[in-house]
């Protein structure tokens, strides 16, 4: 069959090219032909359809190619308007580099004129660029997230020097001065120890970016400690970075490829969307979880939106799971981390672990679980998809110490995280001031152990005053934060509504709290209250504040 | 001529629709080569040879985009080979929903299970891989650079307690203990003032990542006496970062988006290739400085690079220079500076200026002009192409203080660079510390005229050593660096010999040093020797472990 049809377009063929006479009749039409459409001679003729087909799309092809190349030096002359009708016709021409010479001879020839003489010969003014990067880094700080931080620091709250100032409800420290100066300090002999510590010796040299093994001994022990002591921590497998968004970043940087993606259940952390997608280039899908579901993680949505992700082309590298979580402040059952890590294994992911508050839990028997101590009991194989954060700044109150670590098995992760250090590194006085604070086991135990006592005394109190105010929260367990309901205060069921109220919190009671449309929470009306920020004395303040705020709402409705 | 063109193929069109008849004779070809030539109908057709191209460009272009989501999807299964065979065809199926909730469903029914059985339903076993950036850092330590100061670490050379050690003159660190020692804390009140700035009061809140107002005004005074009071710094342009490292890659970010492009003049700093490319993804252009020229900068060569980027499709969007220099210690002339300025706003491109060595200029009569004081005599628009980094660590010999900034009038740059410092901060610790180290004005003046005391001291000796070794060195004004001329010692004149003689300086003579090669240097045999390690005691011990190596290498020649 193949062989007959070759053998008849090979006759075709030479009867074309002897002007078509063979078959009779057909003399005129073919030549006529051959004017309108050349091609016909090469589809009747040897490989007909192959020959047919092939020309026009390597035409095709090289026309696409040739645009392309067109339309990217015309953007770059778009940007270099300097001496852009000279060189881009320099560009195209066959001889650039003498007209090249000549324009940088003149350049160094310049160099001995007098300085008004060359800036008049040196004519294009035009403004210069930064990346289009750095314009999304400009315009992603106008979100409530920053304005609220912006408008706290106009104004922040003093009881005595500025009692009408705006109270810090929003950023998530720990601000128990009480507990740090009492602890730390007076009861415990640190004063010295970090007068000791930053001994000039200490500080006068380079010391491994990603953090001394003295400091990592001490670490590990300390984070043993916050998970009561149900994992041994290995104090070779941390890398020190300057806080947990470095450390955040780094792993996004070392797991997944620009243009990668991670899952992120919602409600989640602002700050993911600095610390993932700035300047990794690194995407997040967000996972909504809703209040019917007490805002858990349900890994039927988990899995829709991972494969929704992979229809579109989009490859996930991973998941980032907080938790306690973080706005909810709920912790993760030992069920739940072994789903996720049966998640991730069918997958092929990895997982990182945000444990930034595991050592500000602060119900009594709420039960911490670190994905450190799941993954134990695991195949390496397994081990080598999770990657803990932890930061060593909010559970010991020392917001300023930009201190956090990353905890993991995984050796290229390790390797190359040690290497980017480099770029985000713990100085040496904040290590040594690390080591001579947390290096004392006893002190350790009852610093965590205070300070779990005052984050429970202070949620406690506040959470049944909001009650009062008919505003309910999500159970805490852990971390800084109350995760409440005020959707009955917002006028329209909406974002907008959501940041209306945000505003007449900020403005009308002088708090500052994060609106969930900031944690990506799809249901409007959430708010989180950093609670740690405050004393017990300062709850009643923030109270009467939110009534005022209440009763504006209600006498609007 | 159209018109009838048209008929004629409109009527063989029809002809060819009624089995080709009408032509006669031309039955029994037609028919075969409708079977053959699909496409003939169409090119004998109507609008022949538009058709017979766009139809088969067509096809083309669609089995194209097909192919590209193919391969997407083959390389996402490839990595994730679990549940591909079930996953795959799902992504293609019409009805992807139902199966994926089954899918999900099931996994959370899993979690009921006994970890044991849940562990045999869920198969995969595959190694999960980390980003391929992440892999080419890991790989990207692998440089002499890297290799001897892990030799050192190891093996750290002591007077008394290790004096067969590896001595280190390849970190760039200012190692005047006694410098450091005496000024700072014995003759000055600084012991008390270090205690005093770290009350506290001063480490246990959050405070600005990019540094305190009151830091900022110390830093500006203190690069104004580093650069001998020619230039006033505003300290509002002032954004503190930690260390050069993060400040060259938060403006390299700034100023290029990724596949962007700098010029950077060579010999340069061997750290560049980390700080601009790791993390940005922008490329490094490499504009070679000869022996021949004092490894001055040329322009000529300088607008050729520029104009072989732009014609390669690469868009250049600045010049990376140093003054001093790194590694030859040279100092720029305003004439240079000016030269510079002229080339940046012709092709309209941005300047970093690494000024990281501004404080350390030894030679008496050396006159260091910073940027900032060429473009104080500008107008905005260049002032705003200006971005100037400057360390304090390396000023203040004071590596462990991890502490930096970027000096820019081009608000944009300031923005986001403020905004990236949460990923690279200052720690509170660390800003006090500073604050009480440079504030004091007196103290300052005097540091900086002993510091340049002392690295003029070590330097002349140390280059008059290598002289009646028969090594010369390049003049250096400035910086930590002497560049020396060794291509006399090497077995061959090429980057495999330079790595020899690297190596039998690190392994016989036990120094190790910074062979050309990572300072991209196209000459072989140029070392960098970073003197500011040594005291003037230890310089007799390194002449003579090198006097060794010259030995072994005449021995051999």
């Amino acid at each position: 069959m193949t062989r007959t049809e070759t053998n008849r377009s090979r006759s075709s063929n030479s009867n074309s090219e002897n002007s078509g006479d063979g078959n009779g009749g057909g003399g005129e039409r073919t030549n006529a032909m051959r004017v309108i459409v050349p091609l016909q001679g090469v589809v009747q003729g040897r490989g007909g359809l192959v020959l047919g087909s092939v020309i026009p799309c390597a035409f095709f092809y090289f026309l696409q190619f040739y645009l392309k190349r067109n339309r990217k030096n015309d953007s770059d002359s778009g940007d270099q308007n300097s001496a852009s009708s000279s060189t881009n016709s320099d560009s195209n021409s066959g001889l650039p580099d003498r007209t090249r010479s000549q324009s940088a001879g003149h350049l160094t020839e310049l160099t001995g004129l007098p300085r008004s003489l060359s800036r008049i010969l040196l004519s294009p003014r035009n403004s210069v660029s930064v990346s289009s990067r750095a314009n999304c880094v400009i315009k992603g700080g106008d979100s409530p997230y920053y304005l609220g931080q912006k408008r706290v620091k106009e104004d922040p709250y003093d009881e005595s020097g500025n009692p009408d100032g705006v109270i810090e409800l929003g950023l998530a420290q720990n601000n128990h001065k009480l507990s740090f100066e009492d602890d730390l300090v007076s009861e415990n002999p640190k004063e010295e120890a970090i007068s000791d510590g930053l001994s000039i010796s200490g500080i006068a040299s380079y010391e491994p970016c990603d953090g001394l093994m003295e400091l990592k001994m001490a670490v590990a022990g300390f984070m043993s400690e916050a998970t009561k002591n149900s994992v041994s921590f290995d104090p070779s497998q941390l890398v020190l970075t300057s806080g947990a968004a470095s450390a955040i970043e780094i792993l996004s940087f070392c797991l997944a490829d620009s243009g990668n993606a991670f899952l992120v259940p919602t409600p989640c952390s602002p700050g993911y969307d600095r610390d993932v997608k700035w300047r990794t280039g690194v995407e997040i899908i967000h996972v909504p979880c809703r209040s019917a579901d007490n805002f858990n993680i349900s890994m039927v949505v988990l899995d829709r939106a991972f494969y929704q992700a992979k229809k579109r082309g989009v490859r996930i590298r991973g998941i980032i799971i907080s938790n306690p979580s973080n706005p909810m402040g709920s912790l993760l059952s030992r069920e739940n981390l072994y789903a996720i890590l049966d998640f991730a294994r069918e997958r092929n992911i990895h997982i990182i672990s945000n444990e930034i508050f595991a050592g500000s839990v602060h119900e009594e028997e709420g039960e911490f679980v670190s994905m450190a101590e799941i993954v134990d009991t695991e195949e390496n194989i397994d081990r080598e998809r999770v990657h803990i954060v932890y930061d060593l700044s909010k559970d010991l109150s020392f917001p300023g110490l930009r201190s956090a670590a990353i905890y993991s098995s995984n050796e290229s992760v390790l390797s190359a995280s040690r290497k980017l250090t480099t770029l985000s590194p713990v100085s040496s006085p904040t290590q040594h001031l690390l080591i001579s604070a947390i290096s004392n086991p006893k002190f350790v135990q009852r610093f965590v152990k205070t300070n779990r006592q005052r984050l429970q005394g202070v949620y406690t109190e506040l959470v049944k005053g909001l009650k009062e105010l008919g505003i309910e929260c999500t159970r805490s367990n852990g971390g800084f934060f109350c995760w409440a309901d005020m959707h009955g205060l917002i006028s329209a069921y909406s974002e907008k509504g959501e940041i209306e109220l945000w505003n007449k919190l900020l403005n009308i009671g002088k708090i500052n709290v994060i609106p969930g449309s900031c944690c990506h929470c799809i249901e409007p009306g959430w708010f989180r209250f950093c609670f740690s920020n405050l004393s017990e004395r300062d709850v009643p303040v923030v109270l009467n504040r939110i009534r005022k705020v209440c009763e504006t709402c209600k006498s609007h409705n």
